[in-house]
C-alpha cells in the first residue's frame, strides 16, 4: 500500500469508534481517516462537503445509518461495524445501493457470554446488592442480609442460541444448570430442549437469558404475558438489546412485585433507564458495556483492519454480513 | 423417637443458627432445643447454669468455641457445626474429650464456587462498578466508562483444590480459562498444573482463587510478597477466611496501585471491612454470605438433623470431622 498519507485509502469513521492506542497509530499507517466526530456542523452537511468521494464507512452502534444519511453518501460501497447487531441499519438500502457490510462477528461473544453470567449471579447471589449493604456500612451494625437463591441447578432459558447464546449455555452447562432455548429454527447438533415459542420456554425455566438480535421479529419478544408466565421468582437477563423487552411493562411487573428480578446492560432509551430501576435491590443496572474489554477491542480492531484492506484489495470481506 | 416434648433429645443451639422457618417446625418435632442465643446474661454463666446435661451442641461459624466454652459443657459429646471451617473450635480439646464433630461437609461447595465467579467476573468486568456508574446518573451524561478486563482465556491460580476449588475450577474450564493450584499435596488425579508454594502460582498467573481453610499453616498465606508476584494487574478473590489475606498489606498494595482488584466475601475483623476500600471502584465487597442460599440452607438443615439423629441414635455422623 501507499506510504504517502495523502495516498492512502480514505476511510470515514462515525461515532462512536472506541480506539485503543496501540490501533490508532497501526490504523493511520494503513489508513487516512476522515472523522464524523465531534463536528461543530449538522453530520448532513458534514457528509455532503466532505464525503462525496468516500467508499468506506467505519461505525458503531449507536449510529443509525439511515437512508437519508445513505443518501449523503453516492460513493459508498463498504460499511464496516464496529457492533454484531444490524438493528440501526436499513438494510433495504444498503442492498439497493450494493453495498457491503462487514461487522463484529463473534469477536465479542465470550466476553458478552461472560457478563451474562456475571449478571446472573449478580442478581441471584446479590453480589451487587451486598456490596451496597457493606458501604452503607449497614453490615457493621449487624443488620441480617436476606437470603439469596442458588444458580446451580437452576432451569435456564436462552432466547437466541446462536454465538452469544452458545457461548452462555456451554458456560452454565459448568454450573450443573439445565438448558433450554428457542430460536427461529430447532438447531439439530444441540443437546439442549427446544422451545418454538419464548411463553413456553418461559413456562419450563427459572430464568431467561437474552443474547438474540434486535429486529421486527424479536421486537418486545420479551411482553408482559412471558414475564407473568415466567412468574413472581423469575429473572430475566437482558445482554441482547434493549427492545426485546417491553421496559414499560418490565418496571410494572418489578414494582409489583411480580418478577424475582432482572439484570440488564441494555435499555430501550439509552443511556436513559428507568427511575423505578434504580434503588430496586433485585435489579442490576449496568451501561451498555458487556463487550467493552481491551482483549475484544484488540480483536476487534483486527478486524477493521482486515475487513478495509480485504475491501480495498478487491477481496471478499472477513466478517461479511449475508443480506436475507 | 419419644413424641412427648419433653422426652425429646436436647440440643444447645449457639448462634448463629440460620433457621429457616420450614426447618424450624420439623427440628422441634424432633428435638427440644435450648437456645444460647439472645441471652440476658454472659454466655458461660447461661451454659453452666442450664447446660450441664447437655450432650448436644448446634454452632455457627461465628462462635469460637475455645476451652473456656467447653469446661462449661461437660456432657458435651457432639458439636454439630453449620459451617464447614474449623477455625474457630479448639480441636485438641474436643479430641481430647472425645466430642465427635460434624460439619457442613460439601453441602455449600456449589454456592461457594458460584459465588467465587460471581466475584470474579464482577471485578474483572466491572459490575457493581458499572451498577454504581448508572445510578449515579453519570451514563446518562454520557461520561465515558472505563474499558474492563476480558474473563476467557485468563490464567488462575486456586490456592486449596478441595471441594470447593474444584467446584470453581470446573466452572472456569468452561470459561475457556487456564487453571493451575496449589495445595499441601498434588493432586494424582487433576489435570491442572500444580505449584508446591502460592509464590510459584503468583507468579504464573493473573488471578488468585482463594478456597482453602484457615489453620496454622494457611494464616497469611497471601502476602506481600505473593501479591508483589501476582503484580499491578492481578486479581485476588477470596472466599475462605479473611486471614489468609494480610488485610493491612492488601490495602496498602491497592491504595498504591500495586494490584489490579480484589473481591472479598471475607474479611480479618468481621463485620468490619478497611475503610479505604469501601470506595474503590476495583473492589467487591460481599457480607460473607456466599454460603446464604435457602437451597443451601435446606440441605444444611436436613444434614444438622440427620447428625444428630445418628449421634442419638448411636451412630457415626454423616458428615463426621476426622481429627489428624
Amino acid at each position: 500500500m501507499a506510504t504517502n498519507p495523502e495516498e492512502l485509502p480514505l476511510v470515514l469513521i462515525l461515532k462512536p469508534f472506541p480506539f485503543i492506542p496501540s490501533f490508532q497509530e497501526k490504523f493511520s499507517k494503513k489508513f487516512k481517516s476522515l472523522k464524523g466526530t465531534d463536528l461543530s456542523i449538522p453530520v448532513n452537511d458534514f457528509l455532503k462537503k466532505e464525503c462525496q468521494s468516500v467508499k468506506t464507512l467505519v461505525c458503531g452502534a449507536k449510529f443509525a445509518l439511515t437512508k437519508d444519511i445513505l443518501d449523503c453518501l453516492p460513493s459508498l460501497g463498504c460499511i464496516v461495524l464496529t457492533c454484531v447487531g444490524l438493528d440501526n441499519i436499513d438494510l433495504d438500502e444498503c442492498k439497493k445501493r450494493g453495498i457491503v457490510i462487514g461487522n463484529a462477528d463473534t469477536v465479542y461473544s465470550e466476553d458478552v457470554a461472560d457478563f451474562a453470567i456475571g449478571l446472573l449471579i449478580d442478581v441471584l447471589r446479590r453480589i451487587s446488592s451486598g456490596h451496597r449493604f457493606v458501604r452503607s456500612g449497614l453490615w457493621s451494625i449487624n443488620t441480617e442480609f436476606p437470603l439469596a437463591s442458588k444458580l446451580s441447578g437452576k432451569r435456564i432459558g436462552i432466547v437466541g442460541l446462536g454465538s452469544i447464546g452458545s457461548e452462555v449455555a456451554k458456560r452454565l452447562v459448568a454450573f450443573n444448570c439445565i438448558i433450554s432455548y428457542t430460536s427461529r429454527n430447532k438447531k439439530p447438533s444441540v443437546p439442549f430442549s427446544y422451545y418454538s415459542n419464548v411463553v413456553d420456554l418461559a413456562s419450563h425455566n427459572d430464568v431467561l437469558i437474552l443474547t438474540c438480535e434486535l429486529n421486527t421479529q424479536t421486537f418486545h419478544i420479551i411482553d408482559k404475558d412471558v414475564m407473568s408466565t415466567l412468574g413472581k421468582k423469575g429473572i430475566i437477563i437482558n445482554v441482547g438489546r434493549g427492545a426485546l423487552v417491553d421496559e414499560k411493562e418490565m418496571v410494572q411487573c418489578l414494582v409489583q412485585g411480580e418478577l424475582g428480578g432482572v439484570g440488564l446492560d441494555v435499555f430501550e432509551n439509552e443511556p436513559h433507564v428507568p427511575e423505578e430501576l434504580i434503588e430496586m435491590g433485585n435489579v442490576v443496572l449496568t451501561p451498555h458495556n458487556a463487550v467493552e474489554t481491551l482483549e475484544s477491542y484488540t480483536d476487534l480492531h483486527e478486524l477493521v483492519i482486515s475487513n478495509l484492506e480485504a475491501f480495498f484489495s478487491n477481496k471478499p470481506l472477513l466478517s461479511l454480513v449475508k443480506y436475507e
